[in-house]
């Protein structure tokens, strides 16, 4: 296309001719025994299975988000739930609803992003769906496959274990406010709200190494710990102590927008870190944050409550 | 609730809630190791995945199709994919964006709609996502097993074979006009644009009978059969002798249209028939309207072109 040529619209190319421009030329992982382009696609090993609906509007927005990192993010957070079950990620089906006029040249970004993300994870895109919406909507299911382990389910904390995290806290929370605050410096955290970064294999590793519960942080730490008490019917107690270091991460930027650090680091989600109980020592990487204590079912910091945002909620 | 009290919403009620009482209560089947509440589902033996999505005011209409019926109709179009390769559908993954005040009732109508038709297969619904968005969204992903047999693709037609279909066609193209002139008879019709009615079972039968290729009717019979002869490199030639019964089946409603009832027919998509090739003798209860023949790829009727509306197109 030259400069002087109209982008192409989604209708204006029509939807076989998008789909071929988005499938073509990609590579597949040797688990998809069939790929896009038929009914349905064919895998071996698949066992897990899970699913993510982000909104235009609400879960990103297309003056903060570039498509392609739209498309990574649609991924990342897919992949965390994989991951938090103690698996290995190995394909994505995507549908996604856009306008009409959609340039073709976003919706292929978009689908770079999500190609970029599921090759970090050595898995691939098997299948899609592309309808006309009123805005964009991308709907993501990830598949992946335990290798014979067991799930690691939110159910198994006991007490005595050790609570410990790996990947981030507090960035997506921060960049969120620096965005809304029109704040242009901390570059690092306002990217990091736009495209998480699951610790990729920490799942994996973490079910190998006797894992009891595990969760990815996307609703936020207080909030997805408490899934892990409920469901164990245990308490958890973290210390601010093994939070320090996530707390002084996003200080700065918490002094720049006039916000409390540590409400971040406890209540905000969507950085997708893993966190999980341990009857032994954590993986290598992973941070002690706490330990799993008598009941009742509740998550507190350094023995009392803490009050403050709750996390994420879809419906405010 | 009594009449007095204001139907709760789904911002009323919290994401959380409202989950477990879309939840609470259904059965699952065996090939389900694990099923909602975790980060992910555990399947047994699922290795056929696609994926649909539904917008309202573009696939369905809250005036025309009442919750339970849209939640039946989602998972009928992502099984009759699966059904497609020949394989058995065993679980969904559901994702569900709507308004804030959106009633609470309505959600779980269109879970009901989802329950009854995945029950319908002997299949469960694994997990989901439940967001705010501008209008209703229902994304699904359905996954299927093989049980051990090839998948039925669409590049497998040969020369020679017979085309044969099961299920209805042109029904729900006539529902459409019916409800779209503001025609209340023909309810039968009407009815089935809303809820369509894919053959289940039919494509496992016509993969142990030997269908060379196979697809569901979503496009549009021409459309689909289209696919069907450039991934096989062959023609395909219908005869109007075998569509006479699905035409005959719309020729009342067509007059009162003014419509042509064959295009329904050829053109018509979403009744999700199948529609395969033999090189034997197709399954009890499927309509042989067609053979394929040499090349070039395209599909005839009687030998000749035919000339009408080609199927639906999602960016029109």
């Amino acid at each position: 296309m030259t400069a002087d040529e109209p982008a192409q619209t989604l209708a204006g190319l029509g939807e076989f001719a998008v789909i071929d421009r988005l499938v073509t030329g990609r590579g597949q992982p040797s688990a998809v025994t069939l790929g896009p382009g038929d009914d349905a696609a064919v895998l071996s090993g698949a066992t897990v299975v899970t699913t993510d609906m982000l909104v235009e509007g609400r879960h990103f927005r297309l003056d903060w988000s570039t498509p392609y990192q739209v498309g990574r993010k649609a991924i990342a957070q897919n992949a965390a739930d994989i991951e938090a079950m103690g698996a290995r990620t190995t394909a994505f089906v995507v549908a996604f609803g856009a306008p009409a006029e959609t340039r073709v040249d976003d919706a292929l970004a978009l689908a770079d992003g999500l190609w970029h993300e599921a090759g970090a994870l050595g898995a691939g895109i098997v299948g899609g769906d592309l309808v006309r919406a009123p805005q964009w909507v991308i709907s993501v299911t990830a598949l992946g496959d335990l290798d014979g382990r067991q799930p690691v389910r939110r159910a198994g904390a006991r007490v005595g274990d050790t609570v410990a995290v790996v990947g981030e806290l507090g960035r997506s929370a921060a960049g969120y406010a620096l965005w809304d605050s029109e704040i242009h410096h901390f570059e690092h955290l306002r990217h990091r709200h736009v495209v998480p970064e699951p610790p990729y294999g920490q799942g994996r590793a973490a079910a190998e190494a006797g894992a009891g519960a595990m969760t990815d942080v996307s609703d936020g730490l207080l909030a997805d710990l408490g899934h892990i008490a409920a469901a164990s019917g245990v308490g958890i107690d973290l210390t601010a102590a093994g939070l320090a270091a996530d707390r002084a991460a996003v200080a700065d930027a918490a002094a720049a927008v006039g916000a409390d650090p540590l409400a971040w680091v406890l209540g905000g989600g969507e950085d997708h870190a893993l966190v999980a109980t341990f009857a032994g020592t954590p993986p290598a990487g992973w941070r002690v944050i706490g330990t799993v204590v008598d009941g009742p079912a509740r998550v507190t910091l350094d023995g009392a409550a803490w009050r403050g945002n709750p996390g994420w909620q879809s419906f405010d």
